[in-house]
């Protein structure tokens, strides 16, 4: 049986290249498009760091184009060459706080984005497709955990989500009106971590927002401190409280996802899943397992709250086990291990 | 002093034209964009034949470009070319009906192409800016009348309304993220009724899906017999109840809205405002009027609810009254009688 095509934009990303990584370990074969405005890409070759080293780790190939999704002809060109099975959509603008510095920016990439590369799909027939979603389509959480059933798109915060909230009404109504459209959304929680062979992992652009990265970043002393937005809030000691998940689990998560989408039976679906543990752990919870599992100092200090920011949140899982048979393996230990040992391997991340 | 340039978009639909016409009248420079998909255009002639009766009732000639808004360089040429004061963007697809069948091809018109319009503008640094929005946006009415505080985009009924919800939530962003943008959005309750010269008026494409267009069509014998969707709802005489509004009282609340955005002081700003007359008319109640204005028979027959109608919408209209100092004038006699003059002169709208 000839292996499925899998087309993944934004593969080079943090996410996307561990998605890779997984797909090219199970012998799909994938091909990759990133615009490469997020990843570390060597003049002289013709691929992003991050998927030279999944090629290495693997010992498989893939395919990759630099191009961008906003580009029609781009995407009709792929779509021309390899009979599609399923497309994994990651290609996004990903800052919380960028997003509210440019937020035309972000609809444009997101939403404009996502557009194009549904209509092309749907010029190709290629109806099977996964999106990277984001816990925050939920906004300030009603009840915890988060169900799937929790309302969406009430208060979502930032731009950011508005785009992911936005993207999924589109694909909801897609589903009613062609019933030969299959999509998954999965809305990942905080996915943390790297592939433990450290050889990949999450290599932000700039000052990093969110917390690993921030942590990992004063352990290497690429940053001095860390910064705490209140301690104030109602959890276990003050600090916030999220649902971090692996990147190996998250990656695995799609290829559940993928598994039961390319069975799927039914006429026009649109399912969401949450991808995260069902723990929350606190700012402070963090910090300190990080540093007693890799016998660092972090300093921090206490600094305002954040407007936007929720006290905690954290999901209820049982939706994605019982349907795409798929649940978190690796714990907060793990994964502060494995942040650490990507970051102090490659203080400067893909850069030589 | 140099009369303004005002850039509309979708100037040659029916809303658009009637636009143009006022504000040429009140001697603004009208440069208008249409790609002409949804509008008549003879094809010897340079511009669609709404805007060549528009000029013509107007004795002023305004600058037409045949062009997409999803075509960034279009719309940079025309940027290049004047210096635009006010942008009115008209420019959407705008069937209910239309975007169930192809959602994709809605969400991609009108949420891809308003950010287009938006990112070239803010290239030119012009951030004023006028919005088409609709009552659709409130989805079912949770109070009446509907005041602008209602919420918005909870229970839009289709992807339409959702195209319209989604772009208020951009620019509502936009307006929070930099101070310059300054931006009105006109939510329509039901425009109907034609210029009182009855050379423009409403010419919808294929079979019309409103109400006024359907008994128009039915008069002048186009259609056979008129559906009325459900006669057991909890209103009046059982049928639907809308607030239907004069195309000419819905141009010149464009007007007030100009005026007062060209004037506007404050920084950052997002504003909704209804477009109604606040009275409800019942379908009975419209055919009824249109039968007894126009002396003519308008032959019905009562089928099922359709999904996603409610029974009663209809406005609050104090604030564009107090802050755009606008109110709707016409009644429902004056709609009836101007949409059969405008549809008996032009039994085939604008084809001759």
């Amino acid at each position: 049986m000839q292996a499925d095509n899998i087309l993944i934009t934004g593969g080079a990303g943090f996410i996307g290249s561990h998605c890779v990584l997984v797909l090219l370990e199970l012998n799909y074969n994938v091909i990759v498009i990133d615009n490469c405005s997020n990843s570390f890409c060597e003049k002289s070759v013709s691929k992003p760091e991050a998927l030279i080293r999944v090629e290495k780790l693997t010992k498989k190939t893939l395919q990759f184009f630099q191009a961008d999704i906003q580009n029609c002809e781009n995407l009709r060109n792929i779509f021309k060459e390899f009979k599609i099975s399923c497309v994994i959509h990651c290609a996004a603008f990903k800052s919380v706080k960028e997003s509210w510095d440019v937020p035309l920016s972000y609809y444009f990439n997101n939403i404009s984005g996502s557009l194009n590369l549904l209509t092309v799909m749907n010029e190709f027939n290629i109806k099977k497709f996964i999106f990277s979603s984001s816990s925050t389509v939920y906004g300030e959480p009603q009840f915890l955990p988060i169900t799937e059933e929790h309302p969406t798109g009430q208060n979502c915060a930032n731009p950011y989500g508005r785009t992911k909230f936005m993207v999924e009404e589109i694909l909801k109504d897609l589903s009613v009106s062609d019933k030969e459209w299959c999509i998954y959304s999965l809305r990942y929680f905080n996915p943390v971590g790297a592939h433990p062979s450290g050889e990949i992992g999450e290599d932000p652009v700039g000052i990093p927002n969110n917390l690993m990265p921030v942590i990992s970043q004063v352990a290497v002393g690429k940053l001095k401190l860390l910064n705490i937005y209140g301690n104030d809030y109602d959890t276990v000691d003050g600090t916030g409280v999220r649902d971090y998940i692996h990147i190996m689990d998250l990656a695995y998560g799609h290829i559940a996802a993928l598994v039961a989408l390319l069975q799927e039976n039914n006429l026009g679906v649109f399912k969401a899943y949450n991808l995260g543990t069902g723990s929350g752990t606190s700012v402070l919870q963090l910090i300190n397992t990080f540093e007693n599992v890799n016998n660092v100092k972090i300093p921090y200090k206490i600094v305002e709250r954040r407007t936007g920011d929720t006290a905690a949140s954290y999901c209820a899982v049982q939706l994605a086990k019982k349907e795409l048979n798929w649940e978190a393996k690796y714990g907060i230990t793990d994964m502060c291990r494995d942040a650490w040992n990507w970051q102090s391997k490659n203080p400067k991340g893909y850069q030589k």
